[in-house]
C-alpha cells in the first residue's frame, strides 16, 4: 500500500478528524497534504453523507438526509509544480472499500447503500414517477454484491470515486455562483431546486476559521453537480487504472476527492444511485506544462478508462425517446429519452415481480450502459440502456413462455 | 445466403424496382411480401437518399440533398399470424454492403459517405458551430474502411440498420401527427425545423396509386424520426447476431426497414452521421403472442445486441456538461452535455492537425460511445463520448511532448 | 466484394473448374493467378473433401472419406515483387460461406460438418477413447449454427481458413520429406500413422501435366501438417481482420489457401474437428522487404488476430495433467495434458444427457479456448480447455441442483 | 475485509508464525483452521520460498534458491460437513499483494520477482537454451507492473494463486508416490530431475512433530506439480471472482493454498514465471454433496474464470511446430510446439534490443496467452502464444520500418 496521506478514523464524525477535509469548492481552502508529481500515495474518504445513512431496513433516513453536509471530501491535495494552464495528470492506481473494515455502521465497512431522494429532499432522475424516499442495503463479497432488498441479482462493482476535481480559480468560482443564480432565480421556490446556491450551513472548510471561514463559507460552491474542474461528474467508468486529465486553475492545482461508489450504472439515476460507501483511493499524479492550451483541453476532464471493470458479453436492452409520460413531443432532448427507456426497463422487470422501487434502485446501482443513440433525427431522441443478463440469477429474456416470478423479498424500505 | 425476397437492381432507381418499396409510415401502404415466422430471407436496402450521393470530391450533393426522398425503406413485410398486441422477434442473421459490387456509383457499392448537413436544409448535433455542408466519402476494405477526407485512421465498422419497425396503427398514427404538429406550431418557421410533418412531395407508397395514394401521401408520417414502433433509432448496436422485439399494431406487423450504416458513432451525430450504404440484410422473424402486455413493452423496441462488434479496449475520453457554449447554465440537459462533450472531442483532435470537421465528421462515423454519466447532480447533467485510439495510426493520447502533427490532406469537401 | 481471381462453381468438382487448384505442397506447382501488392481480391475455397462429405444422418461419408484427396487448395497466387528473405503481408479482409447459395449438397451451401475420424481412417485427438467415425451436420443461421446431431447449442461461429501458406523451397520441401519420413520410419505401420509420405495417387497439381507432374507428385509434401510455411496451423484465431506475416522462399511467394472453418475449437480435436465448408475469402497481400531477417521470423506465421470474434464472457472450464488414463506418470506432456482436460469436459457433458460423441463434437466445432496453463511443474503439465456457458440453452453450470437432462435427440450418427 | 483466519507476520520466517502452515501434500497434516460452508475469511499467503528472494540487482538468489523449502502454503481448512466425494465450491472473492506493506524485503511488500532457474535448479520451460539463472524484479503500481530489469512495458496483473488443492486420501497419495517414482526410476541421474520425490529436509507440516512428523515427512508428496486435488496448476485465470470446485479425498477437505502471482503468461515459462509475492486471499467454500459422482467430477478443478481480468484487445502472435531446433521430427508434441512459438517470440522482440532474457522473463510474467491451436495434423502439433501489444511503451507490430530499438537498461541480472 502507498504511503497513507490522508487517514480518515472510521469511529470518528469527518470533522474530528487528524486531517480535516471540506465540503465546498473555492479556491481558498488550504491545502491539507502536499504531494510531489510521481508520488504514489493513498486516502481514505468518508462516505458523502459523513455516516448519515444506515445498515438498516428503513429509509427514514434517505428522506431526511442532510444535503447541506455533502461531500465529504478528502483534500486539498496540492501538487508541487503545479500551476494555472497546466493539466494534472491523475492515475487512479486503485479503489475500493474500506480495507480490514468488514462490518461497522459506516457505509463501506463491508456494505454500501442506494437511495431514491424524494421530491422534498433532492428528488431523483425519475422524481415525478417516484416522489418517495427508498434504499436498498448492498452487502460487499469481495468484487461482487448483493441486496436482502433487491433479491434475485448479483454483480461485480463498477468501483470509481464518482467526484474528483481540482480547485477552481476565484474567477471561475465567481462565474458558477453567477450562472447557477440566474438559473435558480427563473424558479425559485421549484421542488426539487434547480440549483444549489453556496450554504454556509454545515460548511466544512480544512483548517479554515474565522472571518476566512465565514468568508469563503458564502462563497463557496456546492459540490453536488460537475463544472469545468471536474468535480461530481459520476463517470463509472473511472475504474482502477483509469488515467485523468485535469485543467489547472489555481498553484498547485488543489486537488479534492470523495463520493466513492462500489458500483453504479450510468446516469446514478436514482440520485443517489451508485452504491454509496466510504474507503480508499490510491493515487499517483503527474503534470504536463500547459497542457490546458496544448491540448485544448481548458475545462472538463478526458480521461482514458482502465481496463478492468466487469466484462458482461450478453445484454437486455431498453429504448426511449423524447415524448412524456403525457404524449407531449419534445425537441431532441435526450434527457427525456433516457427516463424514458429506464422507464420501460423497470416497466419490464415489474413483469418478474419486482416493485418498480427494487427495479429502479437495480439501475442505479448496478453496471448498466446509457447510451446516446439517436440524438439528431427530429424530433426525438433515442436513448438506450442496457442491462448485463448475467447478473440475474433467472433467465431475465423475453420468450415465448412469458416471465417467470420471483420473490421480491421484503422489498425496499420505504419512508 | 437465405432466398432474397426483396431484390434491389443497382443501376435503377428504387422506383422502378420489381418490388417498390416506401418512404412513410401508414398502416395502409400494403404489404410488399409476406413471411412466416421462422423463415430465414434476404432483402436489398437502398441508400436512404437513392443514390443521390455520390463518391467524388465536392459536398453539393450533401447541401441539396433531397430530404423529402427519405428513407428509401424495404418493405412492408407481412408476417403469418402476427396480430396487434404481439411481440414481433425480429433476428438479424446478418447485415452488409452490397455483396458482388465493389464499385459503382450506388453508396453500398464499395464505399459509404458521412456527411454534415447544412442549417438550411436539415441541420446536425452541433448545427450552430457546423452551419454548412461537408462531406467525407470512405472506402470500405473487408470489414474495415478508410477516407481521403479523414487520413490517420482506419476501423472496423459497426454495421447495423439504421432504420426498422413496424407500421402504426391508424389511431397511433394519428397521435403521432397531432403531437409532431403541435411542436412545430411552436416555431414553424424555425430553421432547421422542429419536426418535419406529413409531405406528399415525393411520397412513395408500394403499390398504392390514385386516390388511395393521395391520402396516405397526406397522412404517412415522416421517417426521419424514432416513435413507438421503432423507427430511425439510429441505434449502432444493432450488429449482426442481435435480436430485437417490436410491438406490433396492425395485423401482419408490416415490418420495414433501411438506412443501413457501414458503421456509426453513438447519436449519428453529424446528421447523415454513421457510413451511409445501401446493402443486404438477412432476417427471421418470431412472434411472442400478447408480449406487448405480457412484458409491458408497449412501445418502443426492446432488444438484445450482437456478439461480434468490434472489440477496442482502450479508450480516449471527453466530458460535457449542460452549460451553453456563451456560458448559460441550463438544468440537466444531457442533449447539451453531449455536445460539450463532442465539441471537447473535436477540439482536441485539431492539435493533431486535423480540421473541425474533420475531427466531426470522423465522430459521426466511427464506433465511438457515448454514455450518459450523471443525470441527476443539478444543475449539470455531464455526459462522455470515448474514442478507441486503436483507430488512429498515431498515438492520441495526451502526453508531455505534445501532440504530434498530422498531414490533414485534401481535407472534407465544403460546400 | 472485391474481384473474384479464382472462382469454383459449386456443381462441378475440383479438377474441373476454370483454374484448377492444388493439393500438394511443392515450389513448381504453376502459380494460378498473379496480383500485385495491395490489390483487393476474392477467391472461392472448395471444402477439403471436395463434396465427398454429405449432409445427411450418416457417417458412413467420414468413414471412408478419401484422405489422399486433401486439402483442395486455392492457389497459388503469385505476388509481384516478393523475394526469397520477405515478409508476405496478409490481410484477410472478409471470409465466410459461399454467398448466394444457401442450401446444396456441398459444404458451405448453408451448412457444414463435423467429423470424428476412425482410427483406421485418420484417427483422431481422443483415437484411444473414440476410435470409430461419427459425424456432426450444423446448419448455418447468419453468423451462428445448430446441428440437428447435437441439440441444446447454438454458438456464433469462430470462421476462419484453417490453411494458409507458401510454398516451400526446393532445399525446405527436401527437409520435410527427411524429417518425416525418418519419424515414419519409427513405426511404418502404426495405425493411424505418424505422417504422411508424399503419394501421387489423386495429387493435383494446378496446370501440371505429363512427366512434371509425376515428378511433382512423387515429390509434394502433403497438406495435413503445419510447417515453417505456415500449412494446416488450423488456429482458429484468424478471423476476419486478421494480419498474417509468412516467411517467403520462392519468388513470387506462390501463396495458397483453403480448409476453411464455419468455426472450430482449439485444436481442431476431432480431426475434422472445425464446422468444415467450402466458401469464399477476400485477401490483400503487402510485402516486407527483407522481413524474415530484419524480424528474425524465418519460419511460422506471425499474426495479428481480427477484432470481430465472438464474444462470451462467462465460461465453464476444465483441466488436465500429463498422467495417462492408465495412470502412468509422462513428463511435461502438454498434449497428453490437453487430452485429459477434454475427456473431463466430455465426461462432465454426458451427465447432462449427450453422448460422448456428442459432447467431442461439440467441443470440436464450438470455440472454446484451450491453453497452456502450466508448462514446468514437474512432472505434470496442466491444461485447460474453457466453454462458453452462453452456447448452451440449459443452465450448464454445477449447482447443488445436480445436472438437468436434456433430450439428445437422434444422436450422432455413427459409421 | 473479512475476518483474517490466517495470519502472516511478515517480519517472521513462515515456520515462526501464530499457526504454521505446511510444504507437503499428505492426509495427516493436521487442519490449521476450520471454517464453515459460506464462510467469508481472508488468509495471507507467503511467497514460496519463504523470502528468499530479494529485490536486488543479483540472480545469486535465484541460482540457490531452496527447492526442498517450497511452497509455504496456507492451511490445511477443515470445512465443516465436507466428505470425501463432495465438491468443494471455492470461490475467491479477492486476491493481491500485501495491503498496508508497500515497501520491504519480503516479495508482496509492493514488488515481486520472476526467476529464471539454472538447468542445475530447478531448470524451464527452455532450459536448453537458457541453463543460467537469471531475475527480473517488478515494481507494483497499483493494479500494474514495471520492472527495472525489463524497461518498456507496463502490464496490469493477471493476480491469482498458482496453488489451491484438497489433501489427498491415502490411496491417492500411495498412487501419486508410485508413479511419479516409477518416472524419476527412467532417468534418476537427470538434470533438472524429471520429478520430486519425498524431501523430509525442509519439510514443514503445521503443529506436527516427533514420529508423526517423521512419517508424514517421509511420505507427503512435494507440491510442485499439479495433480488430482488441483495442486500447482498455475492457471492464470483463477483471478477475482473465480468459482472453482475442487474433489474432496478426504474428510473437511483440508484445503490449502499459495504461491500467489501478482501476474502470469500461460505457462508460467521461465519455471518461476509468473510475478512471485506473498499477499492475501478472501475465500469462500460451499459443498455440492456427492458432486464428484454427480457431475463426473473425480479429479482435477474445473472452474468459472473471474470477469475483470485485464482486458487487452489487440495482440501479436507467433506460432510454433513440433520439430526441435535440431530438425527432428516429433509426433503431436504440444509442449514442444509451445517452446518453439514461444522462441519465436524471444526471437523477435530482441530485434527490439531486448536481451533473449529480458524477452524470456517477459512472457513468463505478462498475461501472455498460449493455445492448442492445433493438435490432430500429423506429425505437426500447431501452438500459438499472444502478446498484447499494449503493453509496450512503443510500436512492437511488424512493418516496412523495421523494428526501433530500445534501450534495454542494466539488463536482467545473471548468476
Amino acid at each position: 500500500m502507498p504511503e497513507l496521506l490522508f487517514p480518515l478514523d472510521s469511529t470518528k464524525p469527518f470533522t474530528e478528524q487528524q486531517i480535516v477535509g471540506h465540503n465546498r469548492w473555492h479556491p481558498d481552502v488550504p491545502a491539507a497534504v502536499t504531494v510531489k508529481p510521481g508520488e504514489e500515495f493513498r486516502a481514505h474518504c468518508r462516505e458523502w453523507f459523513d455516516g448519515a445513512i444506515k445498515n438498516d431496513d428503513s429509509a427514514e433516513d434517505i428522506r431526511n438526509a442532510p444535503m447541506t453536509k455533502v461531500h465529504a471530501l478528502s483534500g486539498p491535495f496540492a501538487v508541487e509544480g503545479a500551476k494555472p494552464g497546466d493539466l494534472l495528470v491523475v492515475d487512479i492506481l486503485d479503489v475500493g472499500p474500506l480495507p480490514q473494515e468488514d462490518s461497522g455502521p459506516l457505509a463501506g465497512q463491508g456494505w454500501g447503500y442506494t437511495g431514491i431522494f424524494a421530491k422534498k429532499n433532492g428528488g431523483s432522475f425519475l422524481v415525478d414517477q417516484f416522489p418517495d424516499a427508498y434504499k436498498a442495503v448492498w452487502d460487499f463479497s469481495g468484487r461482487t454484491c448483493t441486496s436482502r432488498h433487491v433479491p434475485g441479482v448479483e454483480f461485480t462493482g463498477m468501483t470509481h470515486p464518482g467526484l474528483m476535481g481540482t480547485a477552481p480559480s476565484p474567477g471561475l468560482l465567481a462565474k458558477w455562483n453567477t450562472r447557477e443564480a440566474a438559473l435558480i432565480a427563473t424558479d425559485p421556490d421549484r421542488e426539487p431546486p434547480l440549483a444549489l446556491p453556496p450554504e454556509p450551513r454545515d460548511a466544512i472548510l480544512g483548517t479554515l476559521s474565522g472571518a476566512e471561514f465565514d468568508r469563503v463559507a458564502a462563497e463557496g460552491a456546492r459540490t453536488a453537480p460537475p463544472r469545468e474542474n471536474g468535480g461530481n461528474q459520476d463517470i463509472k467508468n473511472l475504474t482502477a487504472g483509469t488515467r485523468i486529465f485535469y485543467p489547472v486553475y489555481v498553484d498547485g492545482a488543489k486537488f479534492s476527492f470523495g463520493d466513492l461508489h462500489f458500483s453504479q450504472g450510468d446516469g446514478e439515476i436514482t440520485f443517489c444511485g451508485g452504491i454509496e460507501m466510504g474507503g480508499f483511493i490510491d493515487l499517483r499524479f503527474e503534470i504536463i506544462k500547459d497542457g490546458m492550451s496544448i491540448y485544448n483541453v481548458d475545462e472538463n476532464a478526458i480521461f482514458m478508462p482502465g481496463n478492468t471493470p466487469p466484462q458482461y458479453s450478453e445484454w437486455l436492452a431498453f429504448s426511449g425517446t423524447s415524448v412524456t409520460l403525457d404524449g407531449e413531443q419534445r425537441y431532441l432532448d435526450s434527457q427525456l429519452a433516457y427516463q424514458r427507456a429506464c422507464l420501460h426497463a423497470i416497466d419490464y422487470l415489474t413483469t418478474f415481480g419486482y416493485s418498480p422501487e427494487q427495479a429502479y434502485l437495480l439501475l442505479g446501482a448496478a453496471p448498466i450502459e446509457g447510451r446516446f443513440s439517436g440524438v439528431v433525427d427530429i424530433p426525438n431522441s433515442c436513448a438506450t440502456v442496457y442491462l448485463p443478463t448475467a447478473m440475474f440469477d433467472f433467465d431475465v429474456r423475453p420468450s415465448a413462455d412469458g416471465p417467470i416470478k420471483i420473490d421480491p423479498g421484503i422489498g425496499a424500505p420505504k419512508a
